[in-house]
């Protein structure tokens, strides 16, 4: 069917759809900036789904029960833009739209959370959308079977391109979710064969229904330009028969431009104006620039008020709860901090004073979660299949499944990075605090997802144990060397290695603390005795702290360490107090923490003057600004760690062989004095 | 059929397979740590692979024409270790296997490329392995069509396990494969039905089988511990069709440990004493730990020379070539670099210095590979989908595709990992030096594989650009921020940002002069003037080096930047010494490189004294060595650049939003002196 037959065959829905066309076109002809192509290709997917499916209400957008919107595909974020406006969200004016692109404005080339409301999730880098919508679905289904579906019942809707599909992110995403047999996840593929080089066809011959369905997906297809088709294939993705669903969108990019339509000319760049004057031809829409006729925005704005009765009647039925479960429910949905979190935390250590245990800070973090998990519904835990060695699970905790949602812990198997996006979603959609683990190594997996947990504020907790070269004979593929450093460059992440049971808990106070900040814990394989000598304040909150003063007046040398190569500082300390040499250790579990002190304390840990060690299983980057900077200098400074990779071979030895000893930071003091 | 039947029913081929799991076993005993499941599992299906299908020839390992065989399963190594001991390669005595694991030994946790003849590439990264055998087999078809099926004519063989295939990277690199039609490349899938955390049925109900199908591969089975059903499988798996194959492969892991065969508990941990005599006595294997029966000894020998007579028709077949082509071929299998590089890129820049083009970098690149690639058919690119955007691809380059096996050019798809992972195969097949492109932002997909280049040492070229917030639009999603302090980070990796067209001539010179080190090229989306002023030595292989020398005698500023930032040094120079302020610029395209310089040019080119900037639009972590650092002081040094995230924006004001202005360094300098 040409453009004119589909216009008059249904002029209701093509005014509608092409309100989100003309929109899109001509924000991106403004910013000279920006993807026209996948918005005009799927507007008659998102004006029958936002039209006629999707439960929102633009009055309220952040209601907990509305269903959930994600753009994967997060380059035609004019589509989302487009349809915050029409429905009458009211951040999204049009100013906002003709500043498409523009600095401060909220309508930015990618959608980010936090940035715009209606926008659950920043997407962008592909996949990721899709990977955080499994999170969320994952997230209903275990709020609903908490708390009812009076209180939880809503579907997950994704949009998502080939790109999206493409990404080993997505294998990890759809095959968790096909096991998981989250039957409320509909995801709208956006079938427009059509990539930034060309077709498909010159870099994928995948099946993509096949796939799928290979995942345990249902699958649909339909007319991606065709509203009843569309609204057919939606009213029946949305009936939950226990498996996602896929619905194949047969769409045409740049819909409606003549010459650009079914290319990738459609895709990244503005139309041109010849083009933008012909689409707006075919689309029967002789508006100016940004103006909407009234009886077009009307329909769009009662569209927008469609989730007000369900909103109200669920509003109804929280206020017939008690209140204590009113309360409960609304701590939840807020994501506040358990109440019980400061005194578990404050018996824990105090407790660990008395039994003084020496255990791994992977095990450490086990004996926390214990203790937390018992009484903090919220704490949602897994682990990309190193259950046993991340120490993630604890033992009350059942295993989130299809036959068990009331689980909090999820086998996310061999799928690092599934897992990291996938606890992005679950902390969006509301009610959990996800944590999940693996080898600090395979952050190199993960990182896609942890950055966006950085970009975005979540305070998902990643636990990555195996932190160093400790972890021995698995060899330099497994052993982190740089992973310190590269979660330390990340913005807006608190990386924590703590040293022993105390300063583990304490990290997990900070990181169950945090509403903006994801927190990377590294964790030791290896064995580490209790350094602490004292239980009361959180000393690890401050970055770094005196752990053993130096003896008489002032220190002569300062040993500054972290997490398994404290122990190594504190042998060292006895080693040069023997010889007479006074020597403070500094525990540094948190860089991030100890830039944000005064400056006064900082200079009162570190103060000029003392020659300065830092020692650290992994490459000296990140300690520059400790060794060098604050008033250190370089002629009384050295770092004791590792300049490239490990090797195989057992703990001690390799600490022997890479020169990570008590000893030898102990002779390198003595050399710079 | 039980152990026993089994054993009976084929004797000789139960000899062979006993010795691969008793090896295996009793080294990781022995070094009581280590894998023994998946050896133990997939022995039968080795001993078939190795006796009768895998050609190669243990007394040369390196031969070129040999089919290349990759443990993706990289934890399973007591497999690999024990087939090359068995089969006869000379470095992996008996005593390598009993210092399994350790300190020294060839015998590393994980296979590790270049520390063991045999050993393909490093595995142990789960995925990394199927994919570099995707690159692997790319190379073979291109290699084939280039000097013809004499002299390049092989398979290439992976054994794969659950968790390799429910990676991401599996996706990609399996639809990369299937699209190819990589006939060659053989998967055979260790499917034991187990992971560490228990049953794959806890995380993953995937039809791996129809998986495959909807990628358009192959997909064959047969009973993983019926030598004959095997022998059938891979007889069927070699012959080119056109599709890669994958072989299911039914095995149970543990083979033969009575208590813990088919479970978890075979994976990761030694068996004990207990489990290993009952394994010995239902092996029917009477030796003491790593004592070989002479006469398998003998038939496992006799199989490791099954490929000397095809290795010795093959030498005659190269010595049959005219000087030239042998010593052509000889080069690139030899990956040695081009003889007219250096005189090519003289002439470029020669040329550059009288055209003075101002061009983003990225264009740059563009501009020397189309000199390079047209004398140069080693080069073989690709972009993961940003072809336009990375400027990868050249004039001359034909796309490599099943219908055009001599094309230089690869479109990846929207697969940066699975592009890095393949562009590794591609390198340690041999005959190409491949490079590839996406933003440098995407690194964080790419991160595992690009480890891994680092780790095993492969120059190939990451091309990565829109390398800061002068992307502009996109947003803080597309752009790096921390990305340059995470590439530094790595050991063995060159970080290259060049200012200008010579520095980007420069860049690519020195990365395809490497032979152990990958390099990452950050290359700007915007345009830049020609700053440098002559073509002669290559200055950017000295990391650093003055640009802009200061009036006078002696700078009392120095101002150190990279990449699009030198233009911004530049400018803040010359207000400064229009205030009279004696101003040194020093571009650092390469701190790697600087760091290698000897010290007395280090020191002529940071003098100690003068006031210190360092202007680059990321993060300063990597920055404090040389400006706190070489004599640098924290009083008299400053960093113009990011702290966090960027915003979206045109370019221009994105500089004006986060200071990073010549004007903001000017008055930073003059406010330090």
């Amino acid at each position: 069917m040409d453009i004119a037959a589909r216009r008059l065959a249904d002029p209701d829905h093509w005014s509608l759809a092409s309100a989100i066309r003309v929109l899109s076109m001509d924000a991106v002809e403004a910013a000279q900036s920006g993807h026209p192509g996948m918005p005009m290709g799927m507007a008659d997917v998102a004006t029958v789904l936002f039209g006629r499916h999707l439960t929102f209400d633009a009055a309220a957008p952040n209601w907990f029960d509305r269903d959930r919107f994600v753009l994967s595909a997060g380059h035609g974020s004019m589509l989302i833009y487009a349809l915050l406006h029409l429905t009458g969200y009211e951040q999204m004016t049009l100013d906002q739209i003709r500043n498409f692109r523009q600095l401060g404005a909220i309508t930015a080339g990618h959608p980010e959370y936090g940035h715009v409301e209606g926008v659950e999730t920043t997407t962008g880098p592909l996949g990721q959308g899709l990977a955080n919508a499994v999170g969320m679905a994952i997230a209903e289904e275990a709020m609903r079977a908490e708390f009812g579906p009076g209180l939880c019942d809503h579907h997950t809707w994704v949009i998502a391109g080939d790109g999206c599909l493409m990404e080993g992110l997505s294998h990890e995403a759809i095959a968790l979710a096909g096991h998981q047999q989250l039957g409320r996840l509909i995801v709208l593929w956006d079938n427009n064969d059509i990539t930034i080089d060309g077709r498909v066809s010159l870099s994928d011959r995948t099946d993509q229904r096949a796939r799928f369905a290979a995942a345990g997906w249902r699958v649909l297809s339909c007319d991606g330009h065709d509203a009843a088709d569309i609204d057919r294939a939606l009213t029946e993705a949305a009936r939950d028969e226990g498996r996602p669903v896929l619905v194949d969108c047969k769409t045409i990019i740049g819909f409606g431009a003549p010459g650009k339509a079914d290319s990738s000319k459609a895709h990244g760049s503005p139309l041109g104006a010849d083009e933008i004057a012909a689409a707006r031809a075919a689309f029967g829409w002789s508006h100016a620039p940004f103006v909407l006729p009234d009886e077009v925005l009307a329909a769009w704005r009662a569209i927008g008020r469609r989730g007000a009765p369900p909103r109200a009647a669920w509003n109804d039925r929280v206020d017939d709860l008690s209140d204590a479960d009113r309360r409960e429910f609304a701590r939840r949905i807020g994501s506040d901090p358990h109440p019980r979190l400061d005194a578990l935390i404050d018996a824990f250590k105090t407790q660990t004073l008395e039994s003084a245990p020496k255990v791994a800070t992977r095990k450490a973090s086990e004996n926390v979660l214990e203790v937390l998990n018992a009484e903090m519904p919220e704490n949602f835990g897994g682990s990309a299949d190193l259950t046993g060695s991340n120490n993630t699970r604890t033992g009350g905790q059942g295993v989130f499944s299809p036959e068990n949602r009331a689980g909090r812990y999820l086998h996310y198997g061999i799928r690092e990075h599934g897992m990291a996006a996938a606890m992005n979603g679950i902390w969006l959609h509301g009610g959990f605090r996800p944590y999940g683990g693996t080898f600090l190594t395979f952050t190199d997996y993960a990182r896609g997802a942890m950055r966006l947990s950085a970009l975005m504020g979540l305070p998902v907790v990643h636990v990555m144990t195996h932190d160093s070269i400790g972890l021995g004979e698995d060899g330099p593929t497994h052993q982190p060397v740089e992973h310190l450093a590269l979660c330390r460059a990340t913005p807006n992440t608190l990386v924590l290695r703590p040293c022993d049971q105390i300063e583990t808990a304490e990290a997990w106070q900070i990181a169950l603390s945090q509403d903006a900040t994801p927190s990377v814990l590294a964790l030791s394989r290896q064995n580490l005795p209790l350094l602490r000598q004292e239980a009361g304040e959180n000393l690890s909150a401050k970055g770094a702290y005196v752990l053993r003063e130096a003896s008489g007046d002032a220190p002569r040398v300062i040993l500054m360490a972290t997490g398994s190569e404290v122990e190594i500082a504190v042998a060292a300390r006895e080693a040069l107090e023997a010889q007479g040499i006074a020597t403070r250790v500094v525990s540094v579990p948190s860089m991030e923490l100890f830039r944000d002190q005064p400056q006064d304390y900082r200079a009162a840990v570190l103060p000029r003057g003392p020659v300065r060690i830092a020692i650290e299983a992994a490459i000296r980057q990140p300690w520059d600004w400790l060794l060098l900077g604050e008033r250190g200098s370089e002629d009384r400074a050295a770092f004791i760690g590792m300049d490239g990779f490990g090797a195989s071979g057992p703990a001690p030895e390799l600490y022997e062989a890479f020169g990570i000893t008590a000893a030898a930071v102990a002779d390198r003091a003595a050399s710079l004095l």
